[in-house]
């Protein structure tokens, strides 16, 4: 058992680690040459230029001014100046709102831990059970339940406070519900025109005979839409053509290089291997090696594009309809189309910039059963991902290894090899796998058929909070891996299940403050050195960087990512509410990791982080409702604890609770949930009406050409993609004549009433493949 | 144990008492005088003239044709006659697709009974397991599961069969779903104009100061639906309005019933009691009494009537709005209209037939907590409906009853009422419950607050439905109360909890082949009697009818109850299921069940039902998530009974099964579901423009004026209603200009501009309080 002096040792080492890697920043932060990993955004948005232009050559490199290493501490206060309504305009509102979790979690502690260390902690502390009892304890169990004798009617304390955290939590859940969403209707509602505000996609356009694709759109949408359809954009299958592109990416990379390799040395021109990584294969010389395979490459893009472009196959059953109000995209993204419910599928488009394009044209049957593999893999990753890497583990006894692969025993032989794969590879292979995790999680996410990042990312996340639940949290209260867990549970009775779980609660309160100060601690001082992209720039700097905008590319500041980021928050949720009542003591070890991350991801947000995307906040019904299960779990984890306490006479007081928590979160869910799922009728009106009044001749159609085009058509060096983009446009803007519309004169003559093609158009025809 | 030999006794007796009921049937059927309790739905479609006003004297009471006797099974193929669309046509798409519910039945079980007479009876029957082993069986448990021998390999042909059971009612329901979601949508195409179809309900109205809930109403869809709003109806408080109305009609009611008592007998003129059920009270002269009552109810009504008129206070904040197309309705009810959430709540208008009044004016707030009251109330009334009972139960203990209220002891100890306390009471208490059950659950949904009939009979069934497994099918394979079970449950490990039950299951299957006869057989054939409906027709055509009007109102047919009948369907469809492997001999007697329901129920919608309102079979959804629960727990309860049988190896391939047919759960909600609960605006759109290609010249207006007028305003024989209707239909139509508006010109203009206010109805305004 840990004591207090333990904790205190531990605390003070972690801490000192902190305090390394934040002075560490304090200076690398300070040198111009580093001044682009630390402050990409401002490059970004063009508000700072590079500090090695200007002033002496040595200032270039290193600061010599020593009054700014006294203030080292000073971007500190400069990350809180901002205000708030500035950083949503200079950072989005998803940044901005990713804050508020840290700043939640501040609201709901601070009172928290006030309120058990002036009742809880005397309460516990006033008694003698474990030092009249033989069992070994330390001085944080004093502070803690397990203080309590067995049926006092102390534990009464506990029940109240258990009940004013619930109170409290809920209430502080439900204004902060409200303050987000009324943030997110002000950032739409005040927003600038966006593309997304009048596009709604299409998905599962059915198959006509007579037809091609976008001929079935323009004809459907002028029926059923006759007063609000304004365009649309068919989206083609551009994802072979997205790899070359990539590719010939990598190889321009390698070719400059190279050629900065020769320029710096012309004596010897470059040469490199052809095979596997550059390690075998034929040497050549890399220049001429890569100027062809970028020549190679040119050819095969041209020719697919030219395949997207013409090759009616290329082109996926859906499509992006853009409407001439907001009003009528809103009407088109909440009802339904079609009399069959999987034809016509409507959505709010994302942001063209947070489409997740390869997954557009999955069809409804197969998103069912790639769901439903998801769902099965994804239980057996969280409760047998420990069997292929026991698997790897036993790779690492030596003996094995060289009986079943003897002709390794040569090189295994050698001692430096023997003593890596004895003392590194079993902890390698968890870690690796670890590292690989939200890697995975999110490939099955994209495996789902999410079509934006910003689902992909709250999907992944949910996964990854619930393999964090189980392997983390459970894990280490209940020792055995999660399989073995799993096995328990299902041969104990649904009552033993908390009692087991809750009387381990207390004994493991000194491992999770550990874990808070070495994951929580360590790893968000860790976040704000940048190691890898300082280290990763400096490499291509040096190697790759001939020109400014090569620089620029180097930068790379990567977003926030909240498929990773978020679910360590919850656990801290989780944690803290759970041994809130317990032990209260690892509250304060939690305050400070929302403190600190706070201040330090809002320094990242403000200089460094790069939004790929802006989803307005719309990740916050996920958030409340994983601190919300946070809050059942640990009602029914007290249950159960209390239940061995033999105090039979206060636990039934805690039945409500669980009860008035979920019912409080079908009432949020109700009252605050379509706030971002939805898009108020109201609000479109309103917003069409200013716009109609502030500008009447606005030409909305060419405003909103280009805005869905593959982005791999939107490339920003070739000069090709204008041709492509106008016929991409062609294509979209020709009505014609379905055969069987003869037929069929009633909505015919809606469509044509409200639209007739013109004689251009007409003559178009012809051109579409 | 029950041998064959004693099921075969009880099959023989409840066939008997079965065909009893159908020869009582077919002799009183074909009686004249009960021509309007077997064929009402005729009478009330004017198709069926009263014979007793044609022929003899006595042939108006007695059928003296011996012929019509011995034909006395006829109107079974008379029943089976009509194709379903003429069905459809004559009783709503509610009453055939209810009746699909039984054929839905025919079509599982029948090939399900083939496959394991042929296959899995075989194989059971050619074990001698029992035979060896000293437990008593009989000749049925050989034909079960248990004859096969522990581990034995012949436990994989009911692997096999469970697999294929579960595809084929997979198969079935996905076609049967099918079916019903397009005779839905053939029916709501089909059909002709109807107010609902244009008229979406508005909830929850935000107060303003300046303005009438009305005017509030119409500004607010001016401005949002500009092209499409046509008027609406504020939803006035009437609930103590009709209370008064009904209570007249009782009322009146008597006076008849005593005025043709005088006029029988004009020598005494009645007299009555004023108290208490008129036990106990003054003894008035009881026409005078009734007339008077009568007279100072008129008064009141009219006071009343002004009041909810007059006063805006009897407005409620909910208002019927309707739109100048399908389109306009489609799109209004399926989107939100305010940024907030929780106002202006719009959802699809029901029939006005359908409408439940009472539950229009709830706010949302207190929506969450009804739930939540009622989920808890619910859980206890399934889990402890013992308790009360056992008290009352209690009370028949008789010295227990001497010893408390010994001043009862001069009653008690009369020997009837003795004899009554001790043999009676305890049954009666449990019978009166069962018998209230219902209404105790459609009181729960009222207080939910549901908004139409239909909505609230589904959510009773539900209701129902759970009550039954949890006190019929667990508490007949369990002994014990609910409680009890409850309590196991809680202390057993998730996995044994199949087991316990599963394997009670064979065991109890004579016992549930004896319910079916009972429950089902003699129940259905009961039915056909309406010995009910009989007896109260001719006390009251013997007491009050004094006209052909009169009598028409006797009769009084009801209606198809889905909130009792759905859930006793459903659980022979869980004992077909969860049998259909473990005793197949059961099977027959489902079927016996499912074909006899069939006919009788297809003969009463024909002749006797009249649906109160049609919500175009709007509970499938419901039922096809039933079967497929049942399904489910079919799958676990073989598990469980399969891993007690040794068969370690064969096990695992069940757990697939669940998980399979809950991805198939899934599939269909997503495919067929939004059928039931959207309208999809394509098929909005066709309608709209096929009826102003035929009617051009139609005025909707008109049409919808009074549709959705409180029903009590609608009265029959009231003249003074006409009044009332213009009175509503003029405040609907005054639009005016609040106060607040003219700060805000954009809105009004656009509202302005779609609607001027004409001179009459700025005149009218003064009108308006």
């Amino acid at each position: 058992m840990a004591t207090i002096g333990d904790i205190g040792l531990s605390a003070a080492i972690n801490i000192l680690t902190a305090l390394v890697f934040l002075v560490a920043f304090a200076i690398l932060r300070l040198q111009p040459f580093n001044d682009r990993v630390y402050f990409p955004k401002w490059y970004l948005k063009g508000l700072r230029n590079s500090p090695t232009h200007t002033g002496a050559f040595v200032k270039k490199f290193v600061n010599l001014d020593w009054r700014a290493y006294i203030r080292f501490l000073n971007w500190m206060p400069d990350a809180l100046k901002m205000p708030e309504p500035e950083l949503i305009d200079h950072a989005g509102l998803d940044s901005a709102v990713y804050l508020r979790i840290y700043l939640l979690g501040l609201k709901i502690f601070v009172p928290i831990t006030l309120l058990a260390f002036s009742i809880l902690v005397p309460v516990n502390w006033t008694n003698s059970t474990l030092a009249k009892s033989n069992v070994e304890y330390s001085e944080i169990d004093k502070l803690s339940i397990s203080n309590i004798p067995l049926g006092s009617q102390r534990f009464w304390t506990h029940i109240i406070m258990a009940y004013a955290f619930t109170f409290w939590t809920c209430y502080v859940l439900r204004k902060e519900y409200e303050t987000v969403s009324t943030m997110r209707l002000h950032f739409i509602a005040s927003e600038r025109r966006r593309p997304d505000q009048f596009t709604v996609l299409v998905k599962n356009v059915p198959p006509d005979p007579d037809e091609t694709i976008s001929e079935s759109v323009e004809h459907f949408f002028l029926v059923n839409h006759p007063d609000h359809y304004l365009s649309h954009q068919v989206v083609c299958n551009a994802n072979k053509l997205a790899k070359l592109v990539e590719e010939k990416k990598s190889k321009q990379n390698w070719l400059d290089y190279y050629q900065l390799k020769y320029s710096r040395n012309p004596s010897q021109r470059p040469t490199m291997k052809t095979g596997f990584l550059g390690l075998c294969g034929d040497k050549v010389d890399a220049i001429d090696h890569q100027t062809a395979e970028i020549e190679r490459l040119s050819k095969e893009i041209a020719e697919e594009r030219e395949r997207v472009l013409n090759n009616p196959k290329a082109l996926m059953p859906a499509a992006f309809v853009s409407f001439k109000t907001r009003w009528g995209a809103a009407v088109c993204a909440q009802t339904q189309q079609s009399r069959n419910p999987t034809l016509w599928l409507t959505e709010w488009a994302s942001e063209p910039r947070d489409v997740y394009w390869n997954n557009l044209a999955i069809p409804y049957v197969s998103l069912t059963i790639r769901r439903l593999i998801i769902a099965v893999a994804f239980f057996f990753l969280t409760f047998f991902f420990m069997i292929p890497i026991t698997i790897v583990q036993s790779l690492a006894n030596i003996e094995g290894i060289q009986k079943k692969l003897p002709f390794l025993k040569v090189i295994i032989d050698i001692s430096f090899i023997k003593s890596f794969i004895q003392g590194f590879l079993p902890g390698i292979a968890l870690k690796i796998f670890l590292i690989l995790l939200p890697t995975i999680l999110m490939m099955m996410s994209k495996f789902e058929g999410y079509l934006s990042m910003s689902s992909l990312e709250r999907k992944s996340a949910n996964k990854y909070y619930i393999f964090n639940f189980v392997n983390v949290f459970l894990g280490s209260i209940i020792a055995g891996t999660a399989f073995q867990q799993l096995n328990t549970f299902l041969h104990q009775s649904a009552n033993d299940i908390p009692k087991t779980i809750g009387v381990a609660i207390p004994m493991k309160a000194t491992f999770f403050i550990t874990y808070i100060m070495v994951d929580g601690w360590a790893g968000i001082a860790g976040e704000i050195l940048r190691l890898k992209p300082l280290i990763f720039f400096h490499l291509k700097n040096f190697f790759m960087v001939k020109t400014e905008k090569d620089r620029e590319k180097a930068m790379d500041p990567g977003s926030l990512g909240f498929n990773t980021g978020e679910p360590q928050i919850q656990l801290y949720f989780l944690l803290g509410l759970v041994y809130a009542v317990v032990t209260p003591l690892l509250l304060p070890f939690i305050l400070i990791f929302f403190g600190l991350a706070y201040v330090v991801f809002r320094h990242q947000i403000i200089n460094v982080y790069n939004q790929e995307y802006e989803s307005a906040a719309a990740f916050w019904p996920d958030v409340h409702g994983r601190i919300i299960s946070a809050l059942v779990i640990s009602q029914l984890l007290l249950m159960g604890l209390m239940s061995t306490k033999h105090a039979a006479s206060t636990t039934p007081f805690l039945i409500a609770l669980p009860v008035v928590t979920i019912a409080f979160y079908y009432y949020c869910k109700g009252r605050y949930e379509p706030a971002f799922v939805r898009y108020p009728l109201q609000e479109a009106m309103r917003k069409d009406t200013l716009e109609r009044a502030r500008e009447p001749h606005l030409n909305l159609k060419a405003y909103l050409q280009n805005a869905y085009v593959h982005p791999i058509f939107k490339g920003d060096d070739d000069d090709e993609d204008d041709y492509v983009v106008e016929k991409l446009n062609e294509t979209e803007l020709v009505p014609t004549k379905r055969q069987s519309r003869r037929n069929t004169p009633v909505p015919s003559k809606v469509s044509g009433g409200s639209s007739p093609p013109s004689l251009p158009d007409v003559i178009q025809e012809n051109s579409v493949p």
